[in-house]
């Protein structure tokens, strides 16, 4: 079983838009397995609009010319992807990323070119064909590339089974399928069918929804169908959605789980935009991004960086590779908030030992603050053991107590035991 | 200025849906030069989709083979309409309208064909691109052919430009845009352009917007920009739908005036659903037709006839016909309803002569029931003239009454003083 | 019939609020004789809380002592009436006011007072209870004096019986329910049961329903039980409020009509707010008040005034006796807006003569504005006339056309007829 | 502190209505101290009406007739206990639970009576009074006893202190305050007051808030400021309601915690109705009952028994006094399900010592159904343990499956670690 727990990696679009290029991408592939992969990084994921050469930073080009296969399925770009010539697909690139000791994914959206079906092109390995199985009323409200599908039609079918089979063939182990996740209900019978291709195509593939929020009421379909769903529109280093962010993780901490997991969306830390500038830096504090990275970790969401990973200075790097904070996130249970207020947050995560639980502290005001939990409110006998992100000792205490800068955090691994 | 009162005409969707051909226009056009023009009937209408020559029935299909010209504009299928062969487009049939004294309308979508987009076409007339003017996110609900346009871009006004010189080149008289009344606030800018290209074509042209409803609050918008528009989704004949009518009419009965007239849809009288049956035929009862016509004309909506006109029974040709309800929407003036309840229904339209007022008395109920008026209630000092679909004589009455099958009207034109 | 055209006045409140006294009101009747009913004027209202000796300007005092007699029905305050004493109660008062030639009102809440319940108070004339005619759960939202009653009991209907008994016997001839007319749909039947214990009661009675807004969508059974009703809350000397009439003129213009108004609220004009200070003035602009008067006119609304009348100055008594502009609210018919913009407003009224109409030119803007209508537009051949404010004739034109102060109106009496 | 665990104890709505009396008070206390205090069971909750005489069943008298001191401070009906004469007030009834070992709770309505307001009584030990503490708009929605209070004035916390000093001095040990949960935001100040005038009163007293749904977002406010609120409104043996009941509490299970918790309301079980029949019993099947203990216990809300206890069956008992089963109430932690669709569901619970874990599977269709959960899905590496209402051994397993009969639940205690 794939996604045990919550995937890690990095992704293009916060620091190229659609604009990402094969050297890029292996260059991040690099860093990773240099200075992350001990820590549980594993994915590279190329970000969307691969298959158009004119692509530029962060917006989408109308009629734009795709590069495709004779059966309508989009290949990568061969001016920006030239291992990709010749028909080879990502395999190249993939096969690169697997090198490294590494996992390889890429970018979707929902549908089939337009063209394709305006063109009436057939579908692989079938008699369907594609004008068949497009629905010309099903659009995306942002992307003018793609029609969705007529579900019903045994032409849809063949044509997810057609795209997953070639990505399979590439060696895809991480899919982002775009224009979905919000679309609910109209998208939910195109779901199941991704859904059902990913899991048939012979490899394993992660499968992830975008972009929020999804609808809570949906946690049952999307954890029966997704590995991992985004829980709010796109997020960026911006104070006012990381604050935002405590609601939604509030809501949805009780539906993570091996194999499904909410997603808070990527981390916008380090050298970001870049296609706009090469000056591009997050906006984040460091206590905001160590509020950031403490509060993914104990809602259990996806770690994705979004920065250009070759840029990181030591902060950034120190961030991403702490052991401690990470393994809230591999052996963290049963997390929840014990207290949201506007001005803080405080929440729990049980470890799976059995003897231990971790105790995060949010500032989420913007003056210094201190926040404190007694004992009794936390079902715990006192408090003892450390802080995650400084590695200080904590002694024995019936009242956890820390000051904290504006926005940021604190996380404390304590026992749970008397003993 | 024109319409000055509601236009009145044929229309060829109840009949024959996406699939009217050349032969039955000119036939129903025959038919309404000898039988229907002397009451005021004058406009021929082609309704929707006549650039395809695949059209079937009352559906659409989608990604179908649109003719168009080299500027990407719609022209008739040849295989339909085949005066328009050869670039002639619909000027032959134009022609031989006017030949008959009446005269010549169209069915458009807004928007440009989303092939000539994905093609890039040129603008007729100008250095604009289809591709340019075409919005990938703006499409129609139900029609797959189109692509609404930016309307900020030049490339969108010059677009509309060309069309309507175009419409205007053939000799057309009458534009029914739909896709557009009930696109608020979306659309808004869009019917201004549309109007905008309308009033500058160099022939008067009347504008009508479907499909219905369209919103109330935007009634000055409407009328401003529009000659007609509709005020509810697509009417058949339907008992739920005609009495659902009363309410629609009760809202927008102010906005009716020289110039914009709240529509309320095609008049299904007659042999309808041609396309499907050469047997189908109205649904409605002798007695919902006449309440049809008589609320329509009190409150002043255009009249197109919806049936295949050279299969009128005599009871058809009546309803259409009756002179001094027909006086009603010509000459009335400030009707609105005086009591609506959901049994029954009683409205007043003053004679623009100052002399007279029309009283019709309708029956909502499905059973037979007397609808009564005090003169007291209408303003006037006592009843006396005539009833108009029957002619009979009303003597001098304070109480006007009337035994009214289930689903019946009468309307009552009397004396508004004392003599 | 009564209210066969709609009820002209003076009411208490804009002036005193809860706290008018006898003296007050029979200077005010006197004023109104010598000087208003002349123009038509003819109801004295007094306003709320008439049984309260210690009622002070326009709040409400919790769990106050209220005058009643032993069946629980609120009686004049001996200390603020004292014609009324001895048991009297408004008789000696309307006695006065109908010896000037006018006719009196008073105002009363929905319900019986709370304390009567609670005593357990015998009903008049009837072996029922207070107790258990009131309903503990309905309550008025800003006044605590009373609770609603249960409808269903009949003990309700001997209560409403016996209060509108006792105003026949007082000699009232209008009465101001309160608490009720927004208060749809749970006061639908309260509302039934008031208006037949009024229309059976012996006496004429005109019955006002407050406050506003009532539901647009109970508009049938408000003129089936009620002779006029507010169709907004409380009504100021504010200029928002006054633009926003427009609006909701235009929604209820249809419904006005011989025996049933809808209420646009008193005018504050002249001395307003005395209990709070001699001073107290509108702050309405001279053109505020022209536009208010011709807004109130044409779409026919009761006209009470508001202010001390003893107090007119000679524009306020001017306002209230401009026999052209006051001939509108008793001869207008049909009236309904041409145009309503943000900007500007056009409104038609037609003469019941049938030789002429009336068009009043509205400027809602800040600024000076010029508003025109083409005669094309109002469905009349031509405009030729008078200005009703000033007099001044109108010589023949095609177009219509005011230079019009902010907030300033003009309202021209035309003829309907080429000559 | 008080309510470390969920309260478990007696209330008498579900049998008595309004009417309960101090002989049925006893005898309830003595059959829980003699069968049920050994499993964890000690409130004995006299509820609602306890100062009317003439109290019947489940409705309320209006205007009725409450036993009150000179201060406005509700006191027993001495017709209905006995004991209270002559001032005593429930200090010997309390006394008498306690001398059982148990813990004595009463019932009261947010505000003070009506007719206390109406006679301008004094309160307690101040100098303030009744009809400036109450709010004469602020009243109950079902019953027709109380006015709110007007919760910025001194008069209403000295109200609140004045009854809540009382209460201490009877010896009252729960306080169930009623008409408040679900009546944010307008209730939020009077809760504050409510919750102050408890803690400072100089006795431990459970707080808790009726009737629900307390409204989600206000949970923050409801942990800061009582022990228990009410999360629906009220519950009755009717499986729609059980079954509707999952959905409330997966929203509200991550707000549970010492001191704070969740209420699902009375359980109604045994003999019911008492006052309406003696032959009065639960509707809900053997099957609906081991659900709904299983489902409070997991999601750990009170227990309040509704039943007449002394009726209670082997079965009724056998289910209140199961040790397995109520050891989750006690001992369970981080509670919150891992599936929750139409026709079954699947919850974890954590036990506090670190070694275990309750998973329960509840089969919520009309048939017999097998739900089963693979360990994968829990994040548990295996099951091995026992089922807890049969005490049967569970043997290792990767699945757990239960073949459930309609309506039913199993709930397995399963160790947490690989051995």
């Amino acid at each position: 079983m794939i996604a045990q727990t919550p995937p890690m990696g990095w992704n293009s679009w916060d620091c190229y838009g659609a604009a990402v290029t094969e050297k890029t991408v292996r260059a991040n592939a690099e860093y990773m397995s240099s200075f992350l992969k001990p820590f549980g990084w594993e994915y590279v994921v190329v970000d969307i609009q691969w298959s158009f050469s004119g692509a530029k930073g962060h917006a989408y080009e109308p009629f734009a010319d795709l590069a495709m296969d004779e059966f309508g399925r989009l290949i990568p770009s061969a001016d920006r992807f030239p291992s990709s010539r010749g028909g080879a697909g990502f395999r190249p690139l993939a096969d690169y990323v697997h090198s490294l000791g590494l996992k390889f994914g890429i970018h979707i959206m929902r549908g089939l070119p337009r063209t394709a079906a305006h063109r009436r092109l057939p579908i692989a390995d079938s008699d369907c064909f594609c004008h068949l199985a497009a629905d010309p009323h099903s659009i995306c409200a942002w992307n003018p590339d793609m029609y969705g599908l007529r579900c019903g039609t045994p032409d849809a079918k063949a044509y997810y089974d057609s795209i997953f089979r070639l990505y399979a063939s590439w060696g895809v182990d991480f899919v982002k399928c775009d224009d979905i996740a919000r679309e609910y209900p109209r998208c939910r019978r195109e779901i199941e069918l991704i859904s059902e291709s990913c899991r048939n195509c012979g490899r394993d593939m992660v499968l992830s929804l975008s972009p929020g929020p999804a609808p809570l009421e949906e946690a049952e379909h999307l954890k029966a169908n997704a590995n991992m769903w985004r829980i709010t529109d796109d997020f960026w280093d911006d104070w006012k959605l990381l604050k935002g962010m405590f609601e939604r993780a509030e809501k949805w901490c009780i539906h993570a789980g091996p194999g499904h997991w909410p997603d808070a969306d990527m981390l916008p830390v380090g050298a970001l935009r870049q296609c706009d500038s090469p000056d591009g830096w997050t906006r984040f504090s460091h206590a905001e991004q160590r509020t950031m990275m403490t509060l993914w970790c104990m809602m259990r969401s996806p770690l994705m960086a979004g920065g250009e990973l070759t840029k990181n200075d030591s902060f950034t790097l120190s961030l991403l590779s702490n052991a401690s904070v990470l393994e809230i996130l591999k052996e963290g249970w049963c997390a929840h908030p014990l207290r949201t207020l506007p001005e803080e947050s405080v929440w729990i995560s049980l470890h799976r030992d059995g003897h231990g639980a971790w105790i995060a502290l949010f500032n989420l005001d913007d003056r210094k603050r201190t926040v404190s939990l007694r004992s009794g409110d936390s079902g715990l006998p006192f408090f003892r053991g450390l802080e995650c992100w400084s590695g200080k000792p904590l002694r024995k205490t019936s009242v956890l107590r820390a000051v904290l800068d504006p926005h940021d955090a604190k996380v404390f691994l304590v026992g749970t035991k008397e003993l």
